[in-house]
């Protein structure tokens, strides 16, 4: 089980250096990425982590110079170099390398960097769940696009972190407004509906967000309504959850220093990770139908 | 006249591959970047940049690991070794290389780049005028730090360059206020008196903007008034301008479709740049006093 990366067409070890100084991704976060879990050798949900980097790449002008069967090949010759079984690829595109100037270079000949690891482990946060912190969303308005400019995220684990919580959760002054977590989906389950922020520029659709809604919870007879809250409404509600690739679905049973519901991971939260659970055995993979 | 390259205690060629994949500025843009001139083999204002830079690395929370004087040895050296009389020097500093996650690592070794170069020389432009067009301000909150986080200034020059202009001028949809140029401040000349937002958090507290207000305005006897306003109040206005390090004071004869004044570069604006290019060959050193 060793870790694996690749630039630009050739395997590397990861701490080779890589990248030069004017690497567009190097001085202005001018590019995407994509992280997407490899479950018993194979890559889970691949087809929509592509749908959405193809989006990233025509909202922020980045030309093609890959398809997708080429990334999936690549993905799995990793997997199969790797001989990891259960583990996370994070894969990487940036606009490319030009002197210094903000305007888009022309031409353009894009990196790619992909890398493959075995997952960091959180291993209770499933079972006992965790707390969170609201944190000021202070992010720019295209949360949508999955770019490198994640520097409102990194200053929002942090906080979060010496508030001694395992998560920030993001609220816009501007509507008193939860939108997501620092790096996860969020949802409520309140009167037995499971309420999340729509879908729209302040927030990154999630891939995991898009399983519950189209899969999982019509499965367990959920409603799902997509509409925007406060950080009150928290605290009216039954339970509290996070959903990302990297960590699935994880109960949130404290924010701040108030419990969520009776401060205990809910049984709708239990039933939806069980239910993720069986769709990561039974695999959603390339050929998976709309 | 050579440009040249350094990376954490070593020149390097500028081509070099010199990052590794890790690095949180690769990853997040986590990190920040200054932009100073060197004029007649000497810095300008150097110590302003510095002053930035130690606000930008304590709002970061990344830990000093290099004194002023050692920085300015350091670009002096650079100078001598280039034999670069009139370019641009650009420093970087990113957090460090970690395994991806998005709270600071601990502990954390910060990557110092610099890069002297030539100045990129837009002719014209100080004579003739640029248009500008307005765009949409959607980047983060926090403006007043010189971050990596760089794509809504990316996507702004982009969008004002297939516009037909040479530079964005940021407006906030709430408020309807202008903020910034791109990658400069914008100021208004109106009744004889210099309009500009306020430094807060939603613009870069220029250098450039700061020795207009602390010396060239009270040298020409204009008072500076640090105000919001809407796009509308600049059709009011009889001149325009940016300001930035590297291009200095830039007439803006057009906004969009609209003349600007009489679309001619105005006399104040004109007077402005005189006494900047008389203060760029007094210079203004390490040993300014406040």
């Amino acid at each position: 089980m060793k870790e694996i990366a690749y630039i630009d067409g050739a395997f590397i070890d990861l701490k080779e250096y890589a990248v030069q100084l004017e690497d567009r991704g190097y001085q202005f976060g001018d590019g995407i990425c994509e992280t997407l879990r490899v479950y018993d050798g194979k890559c889970f949900a691949v087809k929509r982590h592509l749908e959405r980097y193809r989006r990233s790449m025509r909202e922020m002008e980045i030309p093609i110079t890959d398809t997708d069967p080429e990334l999936y090949n690549l993905f799995n010759e990793m997997i199969e170099k790797s001989g990891i079984e259960d583990g996370l690829i994070y894969f990487q595109l940036t606009r490319g390398t030009a002197p210094r100037a903000l305007a888009f270079p022309e031409p353009s000949l894009p990196h790619l960097n992909v890398i493959l690891k075995d997952t960091l482990v959180h291993a209770d946060w499933q079972e006992k769940g965790i707390r969170a912190a609201v944190v000021e969303d202070i992010r720019w308005l295209r949360c949508d696009i999955n770019t490198l400019n994640l520097l409102g995220s990194v200053l929002a684990a942090d906080q979060a972190r010496k508030a001694g919580a395992q998560a920030a959760i993001f609220c816009r002054k501007d509507g008193d407004v939860v939108t997501e977590g620092h790096n996860a989906n969020f949802f409520l389950v309140k009167d037995g509906v499971l309420w999340t922020h729509p879908a729209d520029n302040l927030i990154l659709s999630g891939v995991t967000r898009a399983l519950i809604k189209d899969k999982l919870a019509p499965a367990l007879n959920l409603t799902v309504v997509e509409k925007k809250f406060s950080p009150d409404f928290i605290m009216k509600a039954e339970e509290a959850f996070l959903a990302n690739t990297e960590d699935e679905i994880v109960p949130v049973v404290a924010v701040g220093r108030d419990p969520v519901g009776d401060g205990q991971p809910g049984e709708t939260t239990r039933k939806l990770l069980e239910a993720y659970h069986e769709l990561v055995k039974a695999g959603v993979d390339m050929d998976e139908e709309e």
